[in-house]
């Protein structure tokens, strides 16, 4: 297995687009599944099509399901930070993909994105695995 | 690995049982993974009970989740299309099912379905792809 | 592929953490990726971190969410057990955690969690199967 742990500056952006650093490394490995896998308590995986509006879209469901408020038991960091210890039970932190010819076989709209709403870390990683077939 | 992508008519059903779909590929593979892939950015998958009132369940909670409403940013096609494209965040279009002497190891009440509530796509391909163990 | 169905006894606990089983399975296996499958129509599982109020964060919000009232078309056991039956499609029964030298590469703060609002079945079943890459 190819295993490589990328490290990933979101500039404290909390929907960041992985695609082409997952691309990059699947390239040349041929046919088999990636596993994209983020090592963090706070922060989920997501497929989604990026730049028309969806990240706001996920923004506002994220917000509304998960308030960042004072509800939360798990408390420290930023006010309503216990929300994003729960959102990796609903956004799942590891995702695979198919790989043909060492690259992803993600449909046309598809973007893979870290999902990372706690602003406190500007810094990430994320896995990817690779099992050949 | 083998892999293949499945052509399915929806007839403009928004959860699609494809157990016996996924099955009839992983039949004679022997043991391994199978992993169900839809490449789309409004669509799901997921393993949930088939014919008991589930279906109507889940329309139920992700119409009261992610509303159909004008509040999405993402706007085309029908109304509160923008909510089809969340979807993916919560509901992964990427599941990996064990598969044990060429079938996958469901739970007897498991069924695999494709969730898409856009009801614009009749026709939706799913890729599986089998990696041997 | 090595396979094998762990059995776990619930204690009625809705949020059971596997880290140790899961470890104990993959350990002496080298490298690869280790599904972890709930074969259940009414248990998801997820990465959380436990011991610091998560548990209760992630009850709280998945009754928010998915409240166990007389909403539900599946009707059958203890009221607002519909909920559920529909838990699985938001909280995936399958994870893929990548492992390196036998042991999960997971993070500080990941556990591996359970999660099993159906308070009628003490007794659960969990698959792990193991691809070495």
């Amino acid at each position: 297995m190819f295993s490589e742990e990328l490290t990933i500056d979101t500039r404290g952006q909390d929907i960041v687009d992985l695609s082409r650093e997952v691309a990059a490394f699947c390239d040349g490995r041929g046919d088999g599944l990636v596993c994209v896998f983020a090592p963090h308590a706070t922060a989920g995986l997501a497929l989604i099509e990026v730049g028309s509006g969806s990240e706001d879209d996920l923004r506002e469901a994220l917000g509304r399901l998960l308030p960042r408020d004072d509800r939360w038991r798990h408390r420290h960091g930023s006010e309503g930070h216990g929300a994003d210890h729960v959102l990796p039970a609903f956004v799942s932190p590891s995702l695979v993909i198919p790989v043909l010819a060492g690259r992803p076989a993600l449909g046309t709209w598809q973007s893979i994105v870290l999902v990372d709403t706690n602003p406190d870390n500007p810094r990430r990683t994320v896995r990817c695995s690779f099992l050949a077939g």
